[in-house]
């Protein structure tokens, strides 16, 4: 369980059940889950935390489904379970079918070894990749 | 410098530069960066290397630019200094725009917080989650 | 269950229950928890990584509390379960209040991100933090 | 160099500047650090996060050199140079002296060395751990 | 359960069945293990992943249970649950002792402290260290 | 520069000089490396932390090259800069030749992406795996 526990929408402040309120809106859906109710028990935490990722993840230059997929590839390579499990479920929602699943899992794969070799061989950046 | 230096085509057995070939007219460019002129020590693992890479990078389910944005974040999150500024460069090639790094920059760093919100508050994985 | 399984008390050798004893005289508990029981299996890291721990956590110019702190804000980082779990309890041992759990998640969260985006945008030192 | 460059005050728009000003108000202090001039190319990224960090940072049941002591140990820990260097500064301006440093150092080392052991030996959570 | 669950013997496709058969006949047992029908959804990662850890873990100036000590390390550091599980039976099979596997532990969990020692006290690279 | 510099040989206390004697003596040379120079600041953190990996690198079950690889794959895995340099430096003293750095890399590489896939993937451990 959750280190302080859950909190459910009906044992819920009022300030806490503005940010539900607001998530259930902005994503459409009826469902809280646990990270949300966990975090209640930090209400300045839940609503700052609430406010970044809903700007954050907003359409805009990428869009909703790419946001997600980036953010699964953290998830994988930090090996989040909790974060795996939730957003491999949104990203899903956002679009993402079996083909791109597999398809990011490979290149966060390659991604995560490259970065090992590119480390272990020392290897200098380029002249021409310095900004 | 690189733990072994770096391998020049002049300089290099026919084995690699049949991989440094690929490279080129693969990516369409004469350029061939110190990460290859590196593992060129190992041809091995350069043309295993290179081969997994052409492959998993290769337009399928998700187009080059929304891979590379993935590679990008992976890189991030590993904080490794090479393969952040070469993939940086090979997403702008890709087409990532000022703004679409800015953006992927945010949601890798949101991601990367929330990961570890997830995890400290010991968050159980809510069923609906589970596959 | 751990790999090679718990050493129980009884079932300890002498130079295993000198320092199951020394943990429980230090720690002014009758219990041992599931590490050192797994460690026992390996009677020289077990001597050698609980009197490091001893001290390293003892009282200096830090004090028991804040060091537990810190302990919890690394293995948060980590994502390491079992630490998580038994270093919340050690934490709250020392003194932790709910209040200063979720203060330290917010801040472990934040530095998990702003290190992605230091690393991300690829941000050099100011010459005044060069050492 | 940073990956778009540094944006110095004089050049700063109305809203970035802004944030300058409100850094160097918080901060009492007339320097802004790399981190941020980064961060400008991105004003909603920089307003954002300079918005939470002052949120997160801000005394509360953990006092400021706790919080910034706890940002070190994870910037340690993540290994991110930039973060490292300036934490390191900032730690000391909140009234870190050299002795704290170094029982800092040696915690996070230690809990990075005991959370693998916890890992690698597979050890399985404690029942009086789990909340 | 995996993501996409998993592809047993029976079910899979030709072109799966033959890694299967090629995984069985090289590690000589009649056993395929979870990640490899996890990984079955995507044959084409299937297939690159076996011929890359086939070509990768067979002796050479390595022998395999070199290979599989390292292999364990790593997972140990990145604190992979899966990979701790399995590669600590593919290194007994492959001859790992008891007293092998703490050992490996220890320096292990010392390498991960002294990393961020080295990182934390920002230590600059001796001279001769560098290539 | 490190954070608080580097202390010489001629310049250290009696206590500090006794540890860097017992560094050269095992490791039969005249040079100790920076990273104990900057620990000197702390001589408690330098006398337990040679004390440490003197007892740990020393031969056992696992000779010292392989202890030596391990701790390079580990450093590897964890992008420590400093530690890279030095472990490459220090296997090689103890044996390690460029195809075994080549394939110790190559192994590393590789643990860390199928690390990932794992965790991507979500795969359970099989029955067979828990101790």
């Amino acid at each position: 369980m959750a280190t302080l526990g859950l909190i459910e929408y009906d044992a819920a402040s009022p300030e806490v059940r503005a940010v539900y309120d607001d998530i259930m809106t902005t994503r459409k859906t009826d469902y809280i889950n646990n990270f949300w109710k966990a975090l209640a028990h930090d209400p300045v935490t839940l609503k700052r935390t609430w406010a970044s990722i809903k700007e954050i993840m907003a359409p805009g230059a990428l869009d909703a489904l790419t946001k997600e997929l980036i953010y699964l590839a953290v998830s994988t390579t930090n090996q989040c379970g909790y974060c795996i499990a939730s957003h491999t479920a949104a990203a899903r929602k956002a679009g993402m079918t079996d083909q791109m699943f597999a398809e990011l899992q490979a290149v966060t794969g390659m991604a995560n070894e490259s970065n090992r070799l590119a480390s272990g061989w020392q290897v200098e950046i380029d002249d021409r990749f310095k900004t």
